[in-house]
């Protein structure tokens, strides 16, 4: 006769994003939840009686509800809270919380880069006639909790984009441009591109990625002289609000689903 | 003075899932799909007037509300509708429509072997004194369109999943075995083992993962004499129904977006 | 005074293949292996002391070195000789062999098709008065044991590649073609210029990757009537012959390793 | 009658790294190379005639020995270097070369931390009666040129490893820890920790992975006295010589290839 051994049940990488706003500077929270419960589930496996298995769903919607008054920079003192809630559910004996935060660096008071997939890129081609040289960056992430808009669009019949006054906006940054004529040193043209990108990111409101990114061509093609085209791939890394309301809460506007598909898709060339 | 050059804007990794009912079995098709506009945007890029911007969000729920009628197993059929669709909109001058399939294995009239991701494994440990031996199988990835439910769970403020008594299931499944004695030839055995872990995910019905999971632990171990103990990994593959009829559509019940994050996590040990 | 607790060493992510010669059919094993070692090293950690620590680089030579004459269909028979071997060296008290392997399918008497990255594809592209579609397959993965070879290329200063006149050729294969003419079933097309890429691969002997896939472009332009145009993308998935000799043993050319990175990158474009 | 199309061969993924030995301070070059040639090949594809097809090997052996001299931070001169030399070969027509810089930050003379993969993370288990607190870092990669050695260790029939009494040491670091008292402030407590860890990578002599890991595991508990214990992941990022002399050259010991796999995968807890 089969006995159930080691057992437990949860949902594993619930992202879950919070702006932290005060005085000044907003704060940034960033995590990946896993949530694993155990409890005294044996009738579920042996004969399907779900009585005693809180839904993975639910486990879900409660990190989104309980971030919004618990979640603060203490990683630690959140994941407690989340212990001791789904403690207190009914044939639940153990639980184990996992929390994994993404480090975000500061730029100003709004403004975030994160991750390390930034890479500096180059290419020369040549047919024995002509070399032709570009140079560019690649997946520098950055992200701003104000400062863009996206509203005045068409509407269809499959239409249901709220229009946003202010949104968070966050994107995994390519650009590529090309030289007319090679600059002396290239790697402070490099770095010259590279900042007027982040400047023009991070201080420039923008109505949508589309009018962020032609700012941000034209801030480049303004400080290096050298570049005659600019080329823009701008993925539009989604944070959805968490809709709190449906939970009998009132909604502040802070927590977001970040989701990686699918996801808005802009590309586009500037030149002189 | 800059100019705004080659352009575009669009989804991309919109995932659809759709089954298709049909007399003695289903069929599946399960897509990604990217779609990319051009158009007279130039006042988006320069002034962020978008009355010309469609919405890649509108772009992502386009997809999902015409697959319910014309996706079928023509890909090109289904790409040439949503290229026709989306040149009818204003201010849209091209359109690409990228689909790529997941191909499927059928098992049966409503189940399916999918992705090339399944390993065998096997693991040898001593210390001088003892061996063990563990061997296993490794992301065996397997749905079946009807056959499983998850009713009667638990309810409590943040529950809003509904019960459901007829569902797609789809994991990942992984599983792996102690052996108390080595068998003859391994090969066999390990074959036997999947063998008797597909022919029950397919063929019995199950109230929950955990419950499937129960089912298959036990066709091992009546199977395999040999195996002591099995340990099973299902993460479930949620295909979250996309409801239609905020477009005004009847919804079917067939069109899905399967989501990769984040995921129910089951994992437990059955033992003789 | 701090402590050493529980540690282990080893090597992870050791890829190793080997055909199994046999009357009339070639074998494959496609294995993934990690050594994991506990023993008496509390010296190499406190003070630096390295006599107990047998190189990670060892073990991975030994694992290619049983693989020779040990590895056979029996994962856990290797795993075993690989445990004994590593109990008998000094020092070490503990060992745990990890192996995955890899499933290929087996195609005639010397092929494979392997992985589930396979992808059927389709691109429709229309600008309101043409509209384009192109159909493809991605992620093919196809290895052959004999039956290609690579010879008679220029040298140069860095060229130390010898000729080979049989090797074993595997690649992710990507194509895509245009058609001229919609086929009246997009699907049954497809699936004959599947058949014939394939049947092509596995029976027709090449020179080198160009002359294998311009072969296999040739075979379906003559196989699907509405093609016009066919993009072959076939990165060489290199099995580099691990040399044994080294270790004072006859290589008897059936232990490759598999590498990820850099691998030979051949894509061109053959038109009726 | 069939025709070639556009085409072109070469080699992707070609990793090279290069420590630039300065006074003062070292420089790190860490590339992604690719090469892709286009020429006249016809007959290699039509009937298997290689005599124009420069092998993909040589690409990759002359990208590390064109990189000893020539590789300096300007990717844009490297890459030119690297397309007139591939144009000079025969039969060759056109040459691109993309160059892709992995971006690290310096920490001391000959310190560096690259990647963004870096993660805070905590884990909180309860059953009702007792809480466990753990807090850790994932993912932080760091490389020092110099201050590393592994000699001293025992030889078999297996092992070819030479002594090395300094080498460019990198790992992507993982730790955790349990917290005996929860920290009044744990981010306070986390900087710490990873301060200790970082200080001691780079300033500390290790004679292996072990004996570094020891060391940071002694400097993170004489500093956050909460901490009873914490375990240490450090994969051995190898960057291996890329050996010159078989090209006839005089090999400096400063170009190097790095591998993803296999790698020295060490694992070890230290309690007070």
């Amino acid at each position: 006769m089969a006995r159930l051994g080691e057992n437990r049940w949860g949902k594993t990488d619930v992202r879950v994003s919070k702006v932290h706003h005060a005085d000044g500077e907003d704060g940034l929270s960033d995590l990946t939840v896993q949530i694993l419960l155990s409890g005294e589930v044996e009738l579920a496996h042996t004969v399907g009686d779900n009585t005693a298995v809180l839904p993975t769903d639910t486990m879900r919607n409660t990190v989104y509800c309980l971030a919004q008054e618990h979640l603060t920079r203490d990683l630690e003192a959140f994941g407690a809270v989340l212990c001791d809630h789904f403690l207190s559910r009914a044939q639940v004996t153990g639980v184990t919380v996992s929390i994994s935060e993404q480090i975000w660096g500061r730029v100003g008071p709004t403004g975030f880069i994160g991750g390390g997939t930034e890479r500096r890129t180059a290419r020369v081609s040549g047919d024995g006639e002509r070399t032709r040289t570009r140079a560019g960056i690649e997946g520098l992430v950055v992200l701003k909790t104000t400062g863009s808009a996206f509203s005045g669009f068409p509407r269809d019949e499959y239409t249901v984009l709220p229009d946003a006054d202010d949104r968070l906006l966050a994107t995994s940054l390519t650009a590529n441009w090309s030289y007319s004529t090679l600059p002396v040193d290239t790697s402070v043209a490099w770095s010259s591109a590279r900042d007027n990108i982040l400047g023009c990111f991070f201080s420039n409101w923008s109505a949508s990625v589309q009018h962020q990114g032609w700012l941000m061509a034209n801030a480049v093609l303004d400080a290096v002289p050298e570049i005659d085209e600019i080329e823009f791939h701008l993925p539009n890394q989604h944070h959805l609000p968490f809709d709190l309301t449906r939970f009998g809460m009132v909604d502040q506007g802070t927590v977001f689903q970040p989701v990686s598909e699918p996801y808005g898709d802009i590309k586009f060339t500037v030149t002189r």
